[in-house]
């Protein structure tokens, strides 16, 4: 149906609390990437917050190949939302909620063209931290997204250029933790930084791809801690997420980066990952 | 119109984000209880995240007071949220997203009976974190929820008695914040102590009101840090929210306190604050 028209009560727990979880699932040529990647986080994401699946992988490819098929969609972005449904009563406890609500919506994303791609974005660090493990699994994609809105507003109301900016958020001991929608890259003397996976952060899909194609092309990778004051001194900067893809950070706190210029190791992360784009549709 | 008729789009920012904040205002006899202190936090919150509230105080009051007349409705509750709205596009970044969704409902909720009452609820200690304000200033009211929520699933786990079960969460220090939907208060020694308002904590109006009720009735008051190994020594406990009122803890990780016999101090002060309520209808 359009998008437009389609609702959910106003007793939705996915409205009343953010009791949802979810998945942006970037599709080419008409086709879901990563899908599986996509459902097996989605599952995981359910089984942390209790929620049952009400589909298994192969309901969930069908779900996004359908959904472009009758949007007549190629290059798209597609969300599928999974709320806890309605219960009883609205108050907090889950108790009897047992129907899942389901909300699968795509609209058109057109593959960014080189120019726009090697301009790059700004990314500004923001005093939002990072959500610790302590308070809410970081693995979880669920719809508490509050903090990471305010921490885009911030880096918004902070950035000097032109077009989109991320946030970029530290954790409680001033390691970058995450971009407020993407995870954060930097390379130093020839080796390719990324905060460790068991950190306050969600673990990418495209950030696991990204260490993939970097150890093929036998990049030097360290999964690790990286200060947030050692970040303007990157030789390069990019964060990851299914959307921006490898997306150059060409703008931090305002003040642009090696004049702008994308550096080498980005470049030919962002053309393998082109590569292996173009093979999957 | 009736509940199950009343829906928001698929778009909505408060279903794809938990990007909304609310209020839950209770009603004695057809009137709102402290309808005025909950304008005021709604206002609080919503300018701490930067959603324009599209009604002043008389307007939300009437909200309240029309929902509950055409509902028939004495004792109720009456829940009130405020949505960033739907955006140009379904993604985190609020710009663009001016017309906040604005949802009442209102369901009946009878006054507790003293013997109810008296039988007390239970509480859990959780290993659930409360949010730290350098994550999101905890004193806004605000549809991300699901840590609460899980919370709460524990807690319910971990009980051994029958009804409603509170969860107690802690912050990093080990010291408690608050309860997954309430304030949490102990006595020890003849002093009433609640963790201080300025801690990682949502300061409930029934907890400035039952403050204010103790210190008129020259009960010694302490807002201060509370160890959560202390609780279970605490010689009272209750939990405060507009639905609970005063309401004892009677059973703290599944050991029943006191013999399931509420203490002096709890009970001067629930009677004080139902005649406040009788004072209002």
């Amino acid at each position: 149906m359009p998008a437009e028209q389609a609702v959910v009560p106003v007793s939705d727990r996915g409205f009343l609390y953010g009791d949802s979880i979810f998945e942006t699932v970037r599709a080419y040529g008409g086709k879901a990437f990563a899908g599986a990647d996509h459902y097996q986080r989605l599952a995981e994401s359910a089984k942390s917050v209790g929620i049952a699946l009400p589909f298994g992988k192969s309901a969930f490819l069908t779900i996004l190949d359908e959904l472009l098929a009758a949007n007549d969609l190629l290059d798209a972005m597609v969300r599928v939302t999974v709320s806890r449904g309605s219960g009883p009563a609205p108050v907090p406890d889950p108790s009897g909620c047992h129907s899942p609500t389901v909300v699968a919506m795509a609209r058109p994303a057109p593959r960014l063209d080189e120019a726009t791609w090697s301009r790059g974005i700004g990314a500004v660090v923001v005093p939002v931290q990072s959500t610790p493990k302590a308070v809410l699994n970081p693995t979880v994609k669920s719809g508490n997204f509050l903090s990471h809105i305010l921490a885009i507003v911030h880096a918004k109301a902070h950035d000097t250029g032109e077009g989109a900016v991320e946030a970029i958020l530290l954790d409680s001991k001033g390691r970058v933790a995450e971009g407020a929608v993407s995870n954060v890259f930097g390379v130093w003397n020839g080796t390719l930084n990324t905060p460790a996976a068991d950190g306050d952060i969600l673990p990418g899909i495209t950030r696991k791809l990204v260490l993939d194609l970097a150890r093929s092309l036998s990049i030097p990778v360290r999964e690790g801690a990286i200060s947030g004051l050692d970040l303007g001194d990157a030789d390069e900067l990019f964060v990851t997420n299914s959307g921006w893809e490898v997306m150059p950070v060409t703008r931090l706190n305002g003040v642009v980066l090696a004049d702008g210029r994308v550096g080498p190791i980005t470049r030919r992360l962002h053309e393998a990952y082109q590569k292996k784009v173009m093979a999957s549709c």
